[in-house]
């Protein structure tokens, strides 16, 4: 291992393309669609075959946070200072910008992998040889992405051409050219002559710098982006940060990495590599990299099929019948299903936006929550009830709370909820119930080994996340939660 | 109206071919899948126009008779006396003999309209008119059926040969002619023969005929199930009747009336007919009989599509976002869906079959489940718990019952619920709860105006609906539920 190496997870987007499994508050990375693991966990641990945990970053949002810490639990201790969290969605340069400067901090000659939570490697091995490879390139001050031979005329994509003539280094397999140009998404003639060509690749969007060589190069060809990110550095490691930050985000413009820097920077560098890439951009997508059946098809959970072929089906506890289906999507969750004809997989975006201009709460986010003590499950919403099942992990508890507009009853159905109410704390075990008036201060916890699940119905005329007024909280949350 | 005229409606079957919306306990008459009300309620409907609703007589069993009554509530006085509960299914020509045998016993001179309370006939004025011709050739002792212009070599049908020189009655449009012959399910050539000859007509199901006719022929051509019905007679009227009836049953041999009596009577008539019928013998077949919107779709409930055509979408609450699909059948229930193309419709007979031999709930029954009080939906089930929304209507309550293996909490959301839990009655609010222990006898009773809706959790080893104990009940139910 290079001590001077630096794991950077980009883990911000929010999702679209993956609907109804992702949702715009649980996007692609929390996935579990292929292999073992979320995306996000896959990408992780394949990082850390070469990189210390303790030089692991992630760079997300508020909302994303709670979930992914849960999801590298393992690695908690490693991770608790090493979770970037920006204010909003500003494009990768910014992101990096940010990271970068933190990580100068670190080490002056830090050497950052930059690498999308939400993109599929299936050869690991050949992956942590190509990024040894392009840390040495690095240290010489190049900027390096790794591209990839298209195997299809994407239009969807970035293109890069490398100039053959200008090798900057090599070692086995491996060649490292600069970059004569970068295309962004060619129509479809021009895509189909790049991949005739032999001589352009796609942009995997996975980086190897120095920190100090981007942030020079972020001075030559955007400054004024360069301006708002270095004026953050005296705040780095102090309490004012995240408000500086919030303030300095509040003005940035959003940009990705390949426009701020690579496309017009002499230092760029492109390496060719076969490390089994994918973006996994839509479902269609999926069966480029997943398991197929005999039939052609991705299978996942309550799935009875007779005679599909080439299609993705994915359920989940619920039974999907599928009969006789060719080259469809069919992706079933607790409140949305999607059926899909499978070249139209890039229209499910219009779909959400269409939720997105209803209002409907599919689009945002799934009946199941996850929280930093736990999750919680919506069962059933009515007119002035709702009845959600919540699970608390051991030795959690939520915040000290009240509610303006509604009662609360829990009955617990396993473990023991240790619960305050009022002036009072009393034990409750399965089969055991309380009522919980409203503008009574309370709580739950589990003081467990095992976790805690209950079944509370509210009963009130308003019942949004946001008549929850906290009074005390482990996890910093006494804003309303949003 | 002719006073002697008697409506007969058949409402026995179980269903399979309209899963997921329809289940073995809640076939496809209770549905709502085209026009106002249910199939049943339109057939209903369509028979009083010209016959009294006390002279209407429903048969069926004692698992759909609870959703029968409250879907024909508003006749409920008439048809007190008059829903006939089949122990079990025995085809056709059983239900229509026990019934023959009934109706006589009310009026000798008794003429059965017998409808199947499943098929859709558009044209009501029309099928008045064909009834009451029919009517007059059953007073001369004819059996009479409706016969249907073949709009296709349906393979699935029994098809009707009319004698043309042998015409019994003519009238305006109408004439009955003797039957030739029927045949049974043809191959797709005979069909197709059939079709253009144009001397073949679709076997409807609909029959006119005395019950004094029906029951005489019944004694000529199936002797062994004539003297069974005929044991019954001394029965008719008195509280034996339901034990003989189920003693009998259990040696009835199950034929359809088609292969007892009509293709082998002489006194078999068919009346052509254009009334618009349809017995929508499938998801495939709905688009023949329903609304159809621009693209040629029929859609229903929480469907966002974008650019289907020729395609049946079913939706219930959930979202089903669809893009792209042709002649495909895609149908959302709360706890199953069906996707499927629309040419193997008939396949979902075979997908149900896996469902029962899985002992999978989803063949058997809804989520919700209509009870004599009402009706329980299931929001969750979960190891040693369950989760139900209960409604009881206005007046009504369960039965006074207790459990063995589970204790219970109810929490009110609308209504007020009239608690006995051992020796005390108590009412509760929307808002309050109470706890029922194990062993406890326990009743709930809706005293109200309005509807009670209260959520119940129950917590236990073992939570079917056989550990029941009813102590009382208003609905003659002492036995287990099953």
């Amino acid at each position: 291992m290079n001590e001077h190496v630096f794991g950077v997870i980009l883990a911000g987007g929010s999702g679209t393309r993956f609907w109804p499994l992702s949702r715009e508050r649980f996007p692609k990375q929390l996935l579990r669609i292929i292999g073992e693991g979320t995306l996000l966990q896959q990408t992780f641990e394949r990082l850390i075959q070469d990189i210390s945990p303790k030089q692991m970053t992630i760079v997300t949002n508020d909302i994303q946070a709670e979930t992914i810490r849960l999801q590298l639990n393992e690695w908690k201790d490693d991770l608790v200072d090493n979770i970037i969290l920006e204010p909003e969605g500003r494009n990768t340069a910014p992101a990096i910008a940010l990271t970068a400067l933190q990580l100068m901090h670190r080490d002056p000659d830090a050497v950052m992998v930059v690498v999308p939570a939400d993109h599929v490697v299936k050869a690991t091995k050949k992956f942590i040889k190509a990024v040894r490879f392009a840390t040495k390139l690095a240290t010489h001050g190049h900027l390096v992405t790794f591209g990839i031979h298209p195997s299809r005329p994407e239009t969807g994509y970035g293109y890069i051409q490398p100039n053959k003539r200008k090798k900057v280094g090599s070692q086995g397999p491996f060649t490292g050219y600069s970059v004569t140009r970068f295309v962004e998404k060619p129509d479809l003639s021009t895509a189909q002559r790049y991949c005739r060509s032999g001589n352009y690749f796609w942009n995997s969007g996975i980086f190897v710098w120095k920190a100090s060589s981007i942030l020079e190069e972020l001075a030559v060809q955007n400054p004024t982006m360069s301006k708002k990110i270095k004026s953050l550095a005296k705040y780095v490691g102090t309490s004012e940060f995240p408000a500086q930050l919030r303030k300095t985000y509040a003005k940035m413009s959003s940009l990705s990495i390949d426009h701020a820097v690579m496309e017009h920077s002499s230092r760029s560098v492109v390496v060719p590599v076969d490390f089994g890439w994918s973006d996994v951009g839509s479902w269609g997508s999926l069966e480029e990299v997943a398991t197929l059946d005999k039939d052609g098809n991705v299978r996942n959970g309550n799935i009875i099929d007779m005679g599909s072929q080439n299609s993705v089906l994915f359920a989940d506890r619920r039974v999907v019948a599928t009969i006789g289906l060719d080259n469809m999507v069919v992706v079933d969750t607790p409140d949305a299903t999607l059926v899909c004809r499978k070249d139209r997989a890039q229209d499910v975006k219009a779909i959400v936006s269409l939720l997105k201009e209803q209002k409907a709460p599919e689009h945002l986010e799934h009946r199941t929550v996850q929280r930093p003590w736990g999750a919680y499950t919506v069962l059933e919403e009515g007119h002035a009830y709702k009845v959600k099942r919540i699970e608390v992990v051991p030795g959690k508890r939520l915040s000290l709370q009240l509610h303006h507009q509604r009662s609360e009853h829990w009955v617990v159905i396993t473990g023991t909820a240790r619960v305050t109410r009022g002036e009072e704390v009393y034990d409750l075990q399965a089969g055991m119930s309380t009522g919980i008036p409203q503008e009574t201060p309370h709580r739950l916890e589990n003081p467990g080994q095992n976790l805690l699940e209950i079944i509370e119905i509210q009963n009130g005329p308003y019942l949004g996340e946001d008549d929850i007024v906290r009074l005390k909280d482990d996890f910093g949350r006494l804003q309303p939660v949003q």
